[in-house]
């Protein structure tokens, strides 16, 4: 089966843990740019449905799923067995720590920080090559202001910011009723060559 | 205690019945401009939330709340009892049937119509005296169409009509998290004099 | 003629000052719960939209409409003038300097902040009188979250915010077209009485 | 240089023709999942910028732009040339009629329909082949309305809808404002192979 960016989300193993849903996936994954050999982080990976589509993007690199609870770490896994990817690779534990030891990369997401967005944002500037692109998904009022502040101060860093409000309609008998899906701020950053000249 | 337009949700009994959440109450309030004398007639009047807040606002006047569900009427006059309001009259029946024997009104409100919608519409127009105000609330797409369609047709009624997103802000220890209400839609309806010159 | 809230935006005279438009300000207005005789700030003005339509509701009150900008005060005047006010008061200055020689408030209205809004919020607690309530209208993120974490920091009020998105529907011949307005947050503060206990 | 999906706004060569937003775009874009070798059908084209994106998808494909105002289809053409797109034709027209002698295609957009929507989704199902996707965004209740019960009435397609109110943040000296784009709505339709068992 060809892979198509936005995978439905009941497609995914779920469990209690939150899920970025679909709409969303599709338009973080495209402020990613991810290329077929790109090496990717995802903190805060959750049921890992965004690593399970950024693998299948990158499917001659590497996406590392971060992710702290056990429950999550398992979905994870069954996600990737579900989808038959073999460049995803579960770490259990929490960032910054975890990210240690990794080797530098293309695109970092962060969808959770567990409250140490200001670290996890100091060592994955660390981490993130030149041209190397991070998208935050903020659906905290904290998250959007830190993660704006913090890489709006950033010299060598493009931010763009916008907040995404997806009301899916479904169909009851004669009637189409409007859900409102929570609303989500997707921060999308690029690192600029620090020589670069304008 | 005195009476201020958005009383808090937690406030009304509840059941299983959909309620008309406090933003939207104070803005369908807002676009009806009850004077304290009004005849109102409440249309689909859930758990009485809205006809509640009509009644309180209309002291001297009366509502009519038609409400076809047995708990429905059972949550109206639970409420009724609990705001201790005197001016409130529950019906038990389905518009446009239960519409049947009422009074001129100053106001009628919709906010649901049991697929009814057009001869509803055609019967309230019977029924609302010249400069009376008729708000409809649409959760569905084939509401919102119709109530456009059958009121902007009608050469003697102002349409005003905007669409409410809201989310209300939830503290979680040190964040806020944002969650959506599900969209609605407001179609507010003036009816003018046909003598009227322009 | 009788006063409702939720003047329409073209009865007031505008300029090139944004204005707060007829949806937020019938959110606002409910949520500053307003009686006859309330004493009222509203800081950063602007056309005096906000301003007029409290003086209305505090008809025995009194309002103090606060703006620095002269366009603005001159556009507050001008509605003053237009809707026959006579219990509102423009004062040309900035808060919190401008807060200044005023008496205990009941209601205060912060829809401008000038980037001082952390002294203003600490110089209008001082002003507030128990019971009173202080309503924060953001149009940016920084206002939203320092509003929040200031006023959540405070054990003596109560804070419950949401955010709005309105979007109009426009009739153009044959269709109707949503026009989304500018998203905002509204939050809401009630001043408890320290020996309140529960 | 690689292609990602969504191109921004500012890229494209634009007149005064409403565009497409790049968020809009990158949703609809994946509701319709382009091979590289598919057939494609723009219909009510505007700046082509939807096009432009389809076919550098649809690298070994062809995109069919259709669009019946003469400043339309010259911006198409300016576009074409700036992204040096060789596989997309411009076809100036009104569909239906403009879709005549066109081969069987594997994904429709329709952005615009100037009012011949119910005929343009009649002759758009003859063209579609099996298991083609037709995507449909509506800024205009009518449009989502019937888009909704036509497709939905025919049995050999699976249709999903959702609304996406986007709203960018912009950043203006030391503070982040929110913008919004209008509300889209975007209906995403397969057709379904009729023999095909559930």
């Amino acid at each position: 089966m060809i892979y198509f960016p936005g995978i439905s989300d009941d497609e995914f193993i779920r469990g209690g843990i939150p899920m970025t849903k679909q709409e969303v996936r599709i338009l973080v994954l495209a402020k990613a740019k991810i290329a077929a050999t790109d090496i990717i982080v995802d903190i805060g990976a959750g049921t890992g449905s965004l690593s399970i589509e950024a693998a299948l993007q990158a499917s001659q690199g590497r996406v590392y799923a971060i992710e702290r609870h056990a429950e999550g770490i398992e979905l994870i896994c069954a996600n990737v067995a579900k989808f038959n990817v073999s460049n995803l690779k579960a770490i259990s534990g929490s960032a910054p720590l975890a990210l240690e030891g990794l080797p530098a990369v293309d695109v970092i997401f962060i969808g959770g920080s567990g409250g140490h967005l200001s670290e996890i944002l100091h060592e994955s500037d660390k981490l993130l090559k030149v041209q190397g692109r991070l998208v935050i998904t903020a659906i905290t009022i904290e998250t959007l202001y830190e993660a704006l502040h913090i890489m709006q101060a950033k010299s060598n860093y493009d931010v763009e910011a916008f907040g995404a409000q997806i009301s899916r309609i479904r169909q009851l008998k004669t009637s189409n009723m409007l859900q409102a899906l929570n609303p989500i701020y997707i921060i999308a950053c690029t690192k600029k060559n620090v020589n670069q000249k304008y």
